[in-house]
């Protein structure tokens, strides 16, 4: 392997001729061979626009000449548009601060920038990695401000599109099969009627709940650290720089931003990612009951519930036709119970900052990043491979509706609650229906029976459905 | 033990005279002999103030006669203001629908009605505990309905109170000790200047923040089942009933309530309390956060870092004067390893609902009122025997500010990197002061060294402190 | 309320005249007004054991005299009787060393002991609290011993029991059930024939497995930190001390405990309870599985597999004859929601230690206590009021056997796997028998198929089952 | 890109030129582009192993012939050596039988065992991957089957010796250090003295413990599914399959391994990984306590502990010579939150079997292999770069021990408690030593002070070190 050597206060050492990065990059690989766990690229390219929108900001203040900024800006481009993607192999299992990670961006910006200024990689000039890419920062400033780039990017271009999509697949669901009137369950027994676009209109509003609980806990992602440098003070900053650093930072991302208004809390604490998780994990449980819902209404074909069809994507098995696995359920819960234990990790990791700083953050980063992804995916693929095509089995959930002995529900007010349990009673133990107890006790005529016993009637207050 | 027989669909049982439960309950008694965590009195409270609202609100709605709504409300009254609380003995481990606790509360209503109406126990005349108390509602609808109030209510009246309490004495602390300069550290280690001012404010804008995401979660809370009845679509309930009673409720417990938009989605999940325990355990690590800072700087009192003292509020050691434990730390930080598990706890539960119903009601009731309760209760102990005792060793202080090398950061203008590299270096290799080395070294005489390392200059960005 | 002056290093305080509890109990109630969740029982009797398993051996060791020894035996055999519960108020939520509560023992026992002498409860005279009760003990070595003594006894005498109850009866139902062919079901699809016996033997299987996970785990819980004292160096106990009164406390309480080998260990770390633990989760995910298996299994009565029945215990509803809500089950996972989340509190707790102690010890306690106490009852209650009554369904069992489109397997080798897949396709698209169709397509006679698709020889390799 | 068109049953789809796998794996792709997790390694290597024992067995069994067995042997040894990983693209996140990795490996041998032969890929011949390399088999007894082999390989191979090793590092310190007394500390205190060596031979036992609990939960990852096939009932299989299937599978790999008792119970569950997990928490535990112990000796430098020194790894700052970032210290925690909430992960999913089968396997593989991979890691990673590096800062913890005030303990004998105490507290108020006060107050005369406080003789029982 051809190599150049790089140097760091602690000396030189060889690193790859075709890669960017330099000495603190390649030290950390040495030092942290843990895993396979790659930053993830989300925090990489948040990173290219912080560098960027602090070459800028650092210009305005009067810092940094214009054309170190150019290049800066140049080379970060590059990385915010995953051209790089490369030149960042470090785990996430690393200096708790991720200051590997701050000095990954910073040298292989540093490089990109040499290079096309014709300089030679690792003479650190024109472009220094700490002087200029790095300049008025800190890892203890840039690496939670990557975070929260990273997560509000993520949640709003990935995880509300992908999840509205399934939404409003449901919701068009349930507003087409309002009128299918099938039987309730409770307990997992029969109940009193329901339509399917009533069942199916509860998924929406727990989706809804949940996605409006993930959107009330991003003002705190919004605000970032950046001015705080090493302990929170902003010692060695502008005075003007972090409420423009800010501000630059929104303009470049698309997204809003603000510098956070304490920065000791935001170096030291990572306490918004924990209100956020929960949030994750409240749309979590809410996929949870839709994806077991799906799989349970689906079961048989012959001796489950049956009262959906799902689409067939793949070969269940060889020998049984009709046999549809409900894997996208099955890839959704499993991503739930993923997004439950990346809840745990982040909470635990939060608490445990101390003095002036949590050194957890590239496990928080890589948790919150994987429950967004996973989250926003596993929506889309449900979305395309299952919910689109969920059709009712409408024989199957007549003969549900039909035989249920709690439709005598209707009869009370006709013949008196005790006549209505007889029937109730001895339909069940016979295994006959309400209708031939009714007749054969002489309670009711058939014609009787019919008029009263309507279940489309009973999935409403009275007297008009809400 | 003297008894009465008191009925329901499948008998009669015996259950203790002075008792006003019935039949119901003391089948749930012998039918869950399951640990000893008893519904909390929070949900029953809340039970008190739904049965006073559904009768006022059926009375409103001509389906009750004034007689007996006045009757249960006197009984209810009684509930609410805890004078029955030996009446309510069932476990959070019964089934999950809390449908015996709901029997339970309508028993006791009733039986105490009749008793005040002169009537016979058990005979429910003239209050039935089912076609009265429990009028226009099912357990189905009932339970998550007392379990928002009962959130609300305890969010609102203890943890806000009380944290606020701990939030507000920290931050006169930081006010008061916004000039002690004193070292920051970051990774354990000694890093650049901060004030103890502005080290407490961290605290307090990470409690500030779990704060404001805990509000964030009311409006869910605040949104009630109640008109959904046994399957969420209201079957039996008067059209008007759910946002008529949601008014009562309101009213008459002083906390802003809704009824909720869609019932399907309140009886079959109950993700707002996965979101809402998200933000708890957002609080719960700010908080491990703060009694941990406070645990460490009151190391000591000799051989720790001794930068602050606390209230000595019981025996430490006999032998061994000024060992003062931080017991209130210790308190608080177990309170943070409970909540986390409550959530655990609450994301798995929520997450399994089926169909129409979520069964796992009363776990997640238990788990968030212990929650809020714990958090509220460590809040108001650790400000009262802690935090208002907080004060800063400032000798301690000014010894490890002074002994820090990080100070040579100040030179860095005056003589260079390369010199004040070469101070630190020796005064760390030689244990020696910075003051000492730049001297020896003919690099600052004492006074140059004096005007230029003044570590008070060092707690803002330049010029100032922002 | 009447009261007396009781004395610590801090001074007197009034404690209540009926209560045998001293100043440092006093002072914990003061100080610790934190939720209600008070120290387990559990631990106070085996504080019981400790004491008077110390008291014998410090005279053996020819450290106390006989008179001593033996009022604090008299004493300490009432606490562990369960006779003076109602002194040892204090809660959970106290100092994380458990410093108070063995305070409160030490002060229990003094003052029984004095009354017992006729001596001046508060004198502390003969049996003094510290110097006689807590002679050759420090809370820190103290505590962790109770935790170890309660946690083997309760898993030995109620959590082994209890669950074998409940497999026991599983097994006898497998056994029964054994030739019951029934359909089987993967991914919640039909599959493969399976006997119920066998199905319900996998329940067994699991539940054996658990337990003696929990076994494994118990050689950890004998080992008693008891002997060293402050830090773990034993200091001023005597030599022999650790050894002796670990075989005293074996003796005494009936179950296998030895010292530890190493004491700096068990005072700052409590991971033993988290692999406990974790043997329990599994028990609860083992339980878990078996709930959720017997309420599908029963869901119905009309509109559900309905493939079991399990018994009536209370009133679902007055109107739904026949519909037995699976009550059992959902107390049972609630509680496993319980231990999932007690889990997840107790590995953050043990993790906390920090040099000579951990002091997260009385949530550590509480939390498997409660893990064990509620998987023991809930066993119980399920096996009581659930296992013991399931019955087959074999009118249903047979319905969907027989209605099975798998079945077809079995012709695979007589007319070739084209043929016997176009009989299943045509069936399922048809809605027809796989009978109906074999005939209808003429691959084979009515007769020719009854000898070939025999569910009865499927449930097991070829050619008989294992 | 060059395709060819592989099919299933649902028909043709086209797959890279370049790739063996087929339409199967082709579908999965596009069906499930959910994250970027690919199926671990670790399972596919171990599905190798079983694909190659299999193909022996059947063979044995008179099933396959020798031609057909030695393709598939040759495949799949270059599975197990790894040169095959290309070709495994699928993620984690698909059917939660695992169904399509087992076809995505079937569908390798299958098609590099054509290419062997000189056939066409695609062909299904001379190999077929459903008809020969799956036979016998299920993916319902295969995926549980490579779980078993991948974690008893993993934890044997890469935990055990890593962990060792940081194991016996530690216990070399810990007798190197064994005499150097030092200040304990209890509730972050100070408290009685300690040897260096004592503290360290606590973090070993803690760690051996953890060994000890992660090799009790080995025996029920040895037990292998397969001979179960579709359901547990071993249907299509072979009586003597599972048998001789798990003892080549034993020789195959190096590792004990058995077929499982009750085939029902480990389709269906996979509790052995939830107990397993929770000793991987354990291990976890310790490690937190191990690492944080470390950081908080070693911070400082000047204002922080400071007892202990670690490598320099990396630049901590180029301004401040002599911060050392505890940067291992910080890896292995951030690993052991990651720990604990893949535990939290594992066992929701574990639970959440219904009948034959739990369908959250690939979930638990992915968690159990990432939670066992970093462990094993991070420990190497610690010990190489941290803890061979550990000594003591012999100055500072001289000065640390003689400045404490509880070495008055040493007086008790000789003048009496109240004195000493007298001592104490006079030195901590006038923030002097013990020897100035005890002379001061005409006490003891220095020589009598020094004959009598030796902390070396405080470190063990009376009257000699344990």
């Amino acid at each position: 392997m051809s190599t150049r050597t790089e140097t760091d206060t602690m000396g030189g050492i060889e690193v790859p001729s075709d890669k960017y990065y330099g000495a603190q990059t390649a030290r950390s690989l040495m030092n942290f061979d843990i895993g396979g766990e790659r930053m993830p690229l989300e925090i990489v390219h948040a990173f290219g626009i912080l560098k960027k929108a602090a070459a800028i900001t650092n210009t305005k203040l009067g810092l940094m000449d214009e054309t170190v900024r150019d290049l800066i800006v140049a080379a970060a481009d590059e990385v915010i548009a995953g051209k790089l993607d490369a030149h960042f192999p470090l785990v996430v299992w690393q200096t708790g601060s991720g200051t590997q990670s701050n000095m990954n961006v910073n040298e292989v910006i540093s490089n990109r920038a040499i290079e096309m200024a014709g300089g030679e990689m690792g003479s650190k000039t024109p472009v220094h990695p700490n002087d200029h890419v790095n300049m008025s920062q800190s890892s203890n400033d840039t690496y939670p401000t990557a975070m929260h780039i990273a997560a509000v990017t993520i949640v709003e271009e990935a995880l509300f599109p992908k999840v509205t999509l399934l939404r409003d697949t449901l919701d068009a669901k349930a507003k087409e099969h309002m009128e299918v009137v099938k039987i309730g369950r409770t307990h997992l027994q029969d109940a009193t009627p329901i339509t399917l676009g009533q069942e199916i209109s509860g998924w929406v509003a727990q989706i809804d709940q949940a996605l409006a609980a993930v959107k009330t806990t991003l003002p705190q992602l919004r605000e970032l650290a950046l001015g705080g440098t090493a302990v929170g003070t902003g010692l060695n900053a502008h005075p003007d720089y972090a409420v423009t650093v800010a501000g630059e930072i929104a303009r470049l991302s698309g997204h809003q931003f603000v510098t956070a208004p304490n920065k000791f809390a935001v170096l030291a604490g990572h306490d918004a990612f924990v209100g956020a998780s929960g949030a994750l994990k409240q749309l979590a449980a809410a996929l949870m009951k839709v994806a077991n819902d799906v799989r349970w209404l689906a079961s048989g074909p012959r001796s489950g519930l049956g009262e959906i069809t799902i689409p067939e994507n793949e070969p269940g098995s060889s020998i049984m036709p009709g046999k549809v696995n409900p894997t996208q359920s099955e890839a959704m819960t499993m991503v739930v119970t993923q997004v439950m234990g990346n809840d745990a990790t982040i909470g635990f990791a939060a608490s445990q900052g101390n003095f002036e700083l949590n050194v957890f953050k590239p496990v928080i980063a890589y948790n919150f990043i994987q429950s967004v992804r996973l989250l926003a995916d596993a929506a889309k693929s449900f979305n395309d491979n299952c919910a689109v095509g969920i059709e009712p089995n409408r024989a199957r959930i007549k003969e549900h509706l039909d035989n249920s002995l709690m439709l005598v529900t209707a009869l009370n007010r006709k013949i008196g609650y005790d006549n209505a349990a007889k029937i109730a009673k001895t339909a069940h133990r016979n295994g006959t229906t309400l209708r031939e107890e009714a007749i054969a006790l002489g309670l009711l005529t058939g014609a009787e029976f019919d008029a009263e016993v309507r279940p489309e009637a009973m999935v409403g207050p009275l007297p008009k459905r809400g």
